[in-house]
């Protein structure tokens, strides 16, 4: 991948030769906190901060320490092509070049404010396309359905603010179609993709099959993406870099974008 | 801090316009994975790796999802400057744009070598600038003491391999000196700083004040900080992106370096 230079990344020292040079103006944070709000999996406990010491030493130095327990998946993570689809990449075995690459932005947050289970369509892709282009190779497709505004709200973020295994089935967000999972993974080749929602498939799939075609692929999920609202259509570099756990099905993931 | 734009990093995409390009042709990984294995400090437990669900589902397709624990310090993580001083910054709180920017490597490994209770001096930073010129403006500066190379070996990477508080005393292991670190902050005003040993102090150190220095003035510090041999001494962009844990003292850092 690294040969193939899909894309170039041009970085200038301002002290450095004399190349025309664009600034980066702003970088925005893609990724929430994680604390006791953090939105999981109705299923799962959540994130667990264990407070550690805080205060002045016996030397006289302030000092404070902290342990947290977490389950893989919650909160703004990276699911690993693995999470559901056997032999394939592991997160620390994800190239790190397909985590850093040109970000653009789909937003489909008026149809999914009609209908929380809307499906995202090929034909939302390529609407962004007659205005902007074809994607770019090797893009970071963020998808935009709007509901990053929710969060931390589970009723509202989700669906449902239940736990537990029956309230699985009253999830409802929007989610990527699997034709459309297909589409982006067969026929342009992204690095990944990203959503503001809790899932890559929709609150109300039962057989995750936009998951399947994903990682089938060795192609990543970003879930829980934040500020999603405050990116252009186009224009900024994605870089997404997860806790490398080894052997893991996914992780906490910081993402940032560089604006132009 | 954005305003300063004391760095310019000029991101053009390969369909773009004919501005003058770099390309990258070498992403270097500066994080360790975490397993079983990772070095944490003598008194904490380490990385514990909770395997979940890993098989077929009953509807069909293939399905693996994990939890862990972990303290904040351990592994390649970063220290946010509350850890060692209040009412500094969390490790949310740290600005984004004090974790990207111009790296560069002063390597004392020969130091290092001949004594493993070695502090880097002042002068081992100007001999760096001797040869390559004043440290660029905020910086951030990666010390390459060479003992990556004993990772995971905890006897030969911290001096000791026992556990618990009477081991503290036994870690022997070199560390930044505290007039250096008040020097990188005050003089040179570093955006942050890196170093492939469990501590940015010393093993032997007593009063951890270069953790004080360094954070007093909202300085962070990646420790454990992997393959800094795969690293020239200049001519390399550090981003270092932590876990975004709510009040954390620190936590897991996926650090990477771009070649130009």
């Amino acid at each position: 991948m690294k040969k193939e230079m899909l894309f170039v990344l041009s970085i200038v020292l301002l002290s450095a030769c004399g190349e025309r040079e664009r600034m980066i103006d702003k970088i925005v944070d893609l990724s929430y906190s994680y604390d006791s709000t953090t939105v999981y999996w109705p299923t799962e406990k959540g994130f667990v901060f264990e407070k550690g010491f805080e205060g002045v030493t016996p030397g006289g130095w302030y000092y404070t320490a902290n342990r947290f327990w977490t389950p893989e998946h919650g909160g703004t993570h990276i699911d690993a092509p693995i999470h559901f689809y056997k032999d394939r990449n592991t997160v620390d075995q994800i190239p790190l070049d397909q985590l850093i690459g040109p970000g653009l932005v789909v937003d489909v947050s008026e149809e999914c404010a009609a209908d929380r289970d809307y499906l995202i369509q090929i034909e939302d892709f390529t609407a962004w396309e007659k205005k902007h282009g074809l994607f770019v190779s090797n893009a970071i497709v963020l998808v935009r359905t709007g509901f990053g505004k929710y969060w931390p709200d589970r009723a509202k973020y989700m669906g449902t603010d239940e736990r537990g295994d029956s309230a699985v089935a009253k999830l409802h967000f929007p989610g990527l179609h699997p034709e459309a999972a297909h589409w982006l993974v067969n026929v342009r080749k992204i690095k990944a993709i990203g959503i503001d929602t809790p899932s890559i498939d929709r609150g109300q799939s039962k057989d995750f099959k936009s998951h399947v075609a994903l990682y089938e692929k060795n192609t990543p999920a970003l879930e829980n993406v934040a500020n999603l609202d405050q990116l252009p259509e186009k224009g900024f570099t994605v870089i997404a870099l997860p806790m490398k756990i080894k052997g893991g099905s996914g992780g906490p993931v910081r993402i940032v974008a560089l604006l132009d």
